[in-house]
C-alpha cells in the first residue's frame, strides 16, 4: 500500500471535526496526526475521538512538524489568508474552508502565495462532490441538454444560524449563497457576467436588525447570455432544500432532494414521503468524503484539485456584487478579471 | 356529421347512470332514446338527468323500439343471459356490463345467441381503456420489455360494499377479482392455465361469516409459463389502488396510481402528496367514455369491439378456478376449452 | 333542468373552437347557437363540427341576435375592447379571452363600459382551473405553508410560434408570460409592486431579429415582500412545462407537470416516464372545460366570476413593467393604481 | 476510547472481503487481526487491500489466537456448522454467513453448540439493517399501518450466477429467497404458517437443465391469517430490484428502489432517472457496515444480535418448504417447530 499521507487539522469546531473524523476513519491513505483549536479542549475532544496522536493550542505547532504534509484550513474565514500564506511559505499542501475571505484584495495575494510555492490548493467547495449535482454538471461538459438556457438553483437552509454569527458571517450572499454561485459556475462550466439581487428579511426580524437579510433571489446571467436564477431562504421547516435544474436546448436535468430512506407511507391523509434530509451534515456526508479523498489523492498522485483558488475567489466577487446589486437596485456588471 | 347511434340503457343503478351520462354529454355521435328501470322512478329521475326522451319500467319497450339500434345492459347478473338472447333476436347491438353470468354454461348459450344473430357485442371491461393499463398492454405487445416473465396486478377497494350485496354478488373473485382476470389476459394478449388462490376474512368477519373472503393472492400461469400474481383487498383506506407490472426479459412495464392533482406539500412531517382517486367511478371516469365511445365506433363502422364474449366468458372461467383453489388447498388447471 | 344558455362564439381559431366544442359537448347547461369569423369557411367548419347551428361573417350578427345571452371572445387581440364595448351595450354577457388589449387605457374604457352595463365579465385565464394550481392556490389560502415568502412559477413552451405571429403578439411578456403574471397573483392572493426582467434570444436568433426575446427570468415582490420568480422558455423539446412552487414560512407547495398515463418502463437504460403532456391543448383540457363551466353558472345563477376584468388589466400592467425593466436594465416599481 | 474489538475473517471471497474492508476502514471500534483462505493467495491480497496484519491458510490459525475474540465465518456454506460448533467451544464470538447449512438438524445442532457456550451469535441477513426495510419494519411495529394484511417483497437480481454456482446453490429458493423469507418474517414480526410455490425456468434454459429454477412466485400465510407474497427473478436487466410493501388495516407503507443520484433527464423521449443501484454491493452497501457495527456493538457491550440463529433456521425451513410445494403443487404447513 502507498504510504499514508499525514495531515494536521486546523480547527476543531463543527467543520474541523467532519474532515477529522473522514481523514481518520473513511479515508485508508490517509492519517490525521495533528489537530489545534485557540480552545485546546476543542482540540483534545476531537483527538479522543477520532484516535488523532496530538491536540494542541496554536497551530503554527502543525506547520512547524516536519512530518506533516499538509493542512485542512477549518478556522474563522478571517485567519484564512494567512494561514494560507504561512502554508505556503512552508511548502504544505492546502485544503482551505469557503470562503477564502471577504476581500477580493486579501484572497488575491494569498492565491498569489499559494502560486508561487506550487503547493497543492483545494477549497472547501463540498457540493461540487455531491452525486447529484456532480452527475449533472457531467452530463452537462457531454452536451446531453444541448446548449444551456436557464439554471435554476434553489438552497434554503432548514433554520437560520444565531444573530451573533450572522453578524461577522459577512451577510447572507458570502456565507450562504456562495455555494450556489460556486454551484452556477460548475454546473455549466460558464462565468458570470452580470448579477441581479432581490432580497427581504421575511423569516426573522432580528436578522433584518443585524442588517442582513433571510430570503433572496439573485438572477444572473452567463458570458454566453444564459440565465441563472437562485433563491434562497434561512428557513425551510421541512429540511435542507438543494435542488438544481440546468434546463438546455435539448432537454432538462433535474436534482432532486434526498431522503433518509426510499420509504413512504399511504393512509388516509394521502401519499407521505419522510421528510429531506436535516442539514449539510447529513445531506453532503458522502461529498465530505469525497472531496477529502480528491484532495489527499491530488497530493499523493500529484494531480491539480478540481475546485482550486480561482474558485474560491470568484464565489466571493459574485457574493459582492450580489450585495451591491441589492443595494443599489440595479444590475452589476462584474468584469472578466484578469486574475492571479 | 355520420348520424348520431340511438341506444337504449337497461337499468337505472349506479353504473346505468354512468353510461347513459356519457352517451349524452360526452359522445357526440351518441343519442340515448329511452332509459328502463324495474323502479321506475330511477329511470325517471335518470331520465331528467341526462336529458333522455323516455324512462319506462320494462325493458322490453326499448327491444320494440324500431328507432334505438344498440342496448346498453347494466341490470342485475342474473338478468343478463336473458336480455343479452332477446336482444340478439331483435338484432339490436349488445353492450353488457360483466359478468355476463356466474355459470359457464348460462354464458356459452347467450353468446352462442349473439354468434348466430351477427350483432355486435362487447363486455365491460372498462380497465383495458384506462390510459395507464392500455399503453402497458401497448408496450408489451410492441415487445418492449421483451417476453414477459411476471405480472403483478394490485387491485384494492376503498371499502366492502354491504354484506347483502356479497351475499348475491357471486363472491369476491367473479365479483372483484374478475377485473384482474381479465387484466391478466390482457397486459399479455396470452391465456391462463393454472390458477392456484389464497384468502382470508381479515377486513370485516360478517364478510366472512357470509361465506366470503375480503383478502387475496392470486397465482395463476401462462402458457408460456410466464407467472401472473394479484393481490386483492376489500378494503384500502388510502383509496382505490389500481396498480400492474408486467416484468419481462428486457425490462419492466410499471403502472401506478393516479391523483386528483400533482401538487403535492412539504412540510415538518415530510413530503405529502394527494390520496389516490377514491374509487372507480372517479379513477376510469375516462375510461367509461373511451369504452362507449370504442362501441359506438364499432356498431356506426361496422367493427368488432376489442373486448367481446369470450374475454366475458374467460374471466368468469379463471374466478370460478380460483374458488376451487381456495376451497382444496391447490393448484387448478384450466383446460383449454373449445368455446362457442 | 334549467333552461339552457345560448351563446355566441367570436371567432372560429385554435381557443374559439375549444371553447365551441366545450360549450356543445362538455357542459350540458350551454347551447352555442351562432359561430362568427371573418373567414366564413372556418366559422363554417366550426359548425359543422361542434353542432351549431349557425355559422356567420359578421359578429354583429351574433350581438343583434336576441336569442342569445352571451358571447365568448375569441377573435384577435386588437379588436376585444371594442366588442367588449358593443357587447356591454346590449347586456350580453362576456367571456373575453386574454389579453384585454395591450393598452391599459384602452383595457380601462372597455372595463368600464362592462361595469356600467352589469354584465358578467371573465377572462379566459384557464391555467386558474387547471387541478394542479388551483389546488395550490386553495392551499395557501387555507394557510397551510403559513406565509408566502417565494413563488417559483416555471413556465416553457414545446415550441416558438411562428415568428410572423410574434410580430404582432405583443411580445413574449404580453403573450405568454401574462398568464405567469397572472398566477403569481392568483397563487398567493397579493399584489405585486416591483418587476425586474432579464431576458435574450437563445433559441431563435430570428425571434432576436424580430424585437422579441424567448428566454426570460422575472423577478418580482409582492407587496408584502415575498418574491416571485418566473422563468420562461419558447422552446422545451421536452414537453410543455408547467410547473408552480410556494415556499413559505410553514412549508411548500409544489405542482407538477402531468403526463398522458402513470406508465412507465423500466430497462437497461434506467427508469424511463412518459414526456409531459405536449401543449396547452392537451395541459389545459380540463381547465378549458372548468372555466366555461364557470362563466355558464355565474351568468345563469347570477353570480360573479372569479376572475375579471382587473386580473386582466393587472396581468397587462406587470407586462409592460417587464418589458421597461428589461430595457432600462433596473427594477420598476408597479403603482398601487386606483383603477375603475 | 473503548478498546478496539479483534476479529479473524475466515474466507476472502467476496463477502469475506467485504466484511474485512468494512470492518478495516468503516468501523472505528473493529480491528481485523488475521484473515484465512484456503487459497491463500486471495488471504493475502485482502490482507494488503485492508491493512490486515496477517493471512493464513488454515482457518484454525484464527480459531487459536488468543488475541481474537470474534470471527466472521464467510467460506462456503457446506463449512459453517462446523465452524460455529469450533467457535463456540473457543468461546470466539459468531458472526456467520447465510444460510448457516441447508439441512435442519445440522443447523439445529451448531445452534445448540452456541447456545451451550454463551457466545453471541449473528447471522448475515444483511437486508435488515437496510434503511429502507429498517424503516418499513419500525413503522409496521409502530401501528402506522394497523394490522398487517398483505405483504409483497420483490426481489430480482441483476443477472443469474454462473450455472456452476447454482448447482451447488442449495437451489434458487435456499439460495435467494432465503433473504425474503427472512424479510417476510422481519418486515412484520410474525411467524409464517403456510407455503405455496410456483416457479419456473425463463431466463436461461440452462438452469432448469441443471435442476432449478429462475423466476418464483411464492405465497404464504402467518399465523394471524395475513398474506405473504415474494417474486423472485434471476435477472431484472433494469438492475437490482428489492422493493417491499406491507398493506395493513390502516395504510400501507411501500419501499422502493434506490438510485445512485436524484438527478435526472428530461428530452424528447420522456423523462428518465438512473438505473437502480447495479446488485447486493452497491445496494446493501451501508447495511454491511450496520449489521457488522451491531455485531462489534453486541460483542463489545453484552448485548444480543437482533437476528440470530432461530432466524437463520426459520428461513432454511421455509426454502425447504418452498420448494417441497413447488415439487408436489400443493400448500405446505409449516409446522411451528419446538425450536432449541
Amino acid at each position: 500500500m502507498t504510504k499514508k499521507l499525514k495531515l494536521g487539522v486546523i480547527g476543531a469546531g463543527r467543520i474541523g471535526r467532519i474532515h477529522a473524523e473522514n481523514l481518520s476513519f473513511h479515508i485508508p491513505g490517509a492519517q490525521v496526526e495533528m489537530i489545534s483549536d485557540v480552545n485546546l479542549e476543542s482540540a483534545e475532544s476531537a483527538a479522543r475521538e477520532y484516535h488523532i496522536p496530538r491536540a494542541v493550542k496554536d497551530y503554527h505547532d502543525i506547520l512547524d512538524c516536519k512530518d506533516i504534509q499538509a493542512v485542512v484550513i477549518c478556522s474563522p474565514t478571517n485567519t484564512h489568508a494567512k494561514m494560507i500564506e504561512e502554508s505556503s511559505s512552508r511548502k504544505m499542501h492546502i485544503f482551505c474552508e469557503k470562503p477564502i475571505d471577504l476581500d477580493v484584495g486579501t484572497i488575491k495575494k494569498a492565491l498569489q502565495a499559494v502560486k508561487s510555492s506550487g503547493v497543492k490548493f483545494q477549497v472547501g467547495f463540498n457540493r461540487r462532490f455531491d452525486p447529484n449535482f456532480s452527475r449533472a454538471a457531467k452530463w452537462v461538459g457531454e452536451g446531453k441538454i444541448g446548449t444551456p438556457h436557464i439554471v435554476r438553483i434553489t438552497s434554503r437552509d432548514p433554520a437560520p444560524p444565531p444573530v451573533e454569527y450572522l453578524k461577522v458571517s459577512g451577510g447572507m450572499f458570502l456565507d450562504m449563497t456562495i455555494h450556489d454561485f460556486d454551484m452556477a459556475r460548475y454546473l455549466t462550466g460558464e462565468e458570470i457576467v452580470e448579477v441581479s439581487a432581490a432580497g427581504g428579511c421575511l423569516v426573522n426580524p432580528e436578522i433584518g436588525n443585524a442588517g442582513d437579510i433571510d430570503t433572496a433571489v439573485v438572477t444572473m446571467r452567463y458570458k454566453s447570455g444564459a440565465l441563472c436564477v437562485i433563491d434562497n431562504s434561512r428557513k425551510a421547516v421541512y429540511g435542507y432544500d438543494q435542488r438544481a435544474e440546468v434546463f438546455g436546448s435539448k432537454g432538462c436535468i433535474t436534482c432532486s432532494n434526498n431522503t433518509p430512506s426510499n420509504t413512504g407511507i399511504w393512509d388516509e391523509n394521502g401519499q407521505r414521503k419522510e421528510p429531506f434530509l436535516f442539514f449539510f451534515l447529513e445531506r453532503y456526508k458522502e461529498a465530505y468524503v469525497a472531496e477529502m479523498k480528491e484532495f489527499v489523492d491530488c497530493v499523493q498522485n500529484d494531480k491539480t484539485p478540481s475546485v482550486g483558488g480561482i474558485d474560491g475567489l470568484k464565489s466571493v466577487i459574485l457574493g459582492l456584487a450580489a450585495q451591491k446589486s441589492l443595494k443599489e437596485k440595479r444590475i452589476v456588471r462584474v468584469e472578466g478579471e484578469a486574475i492571479l
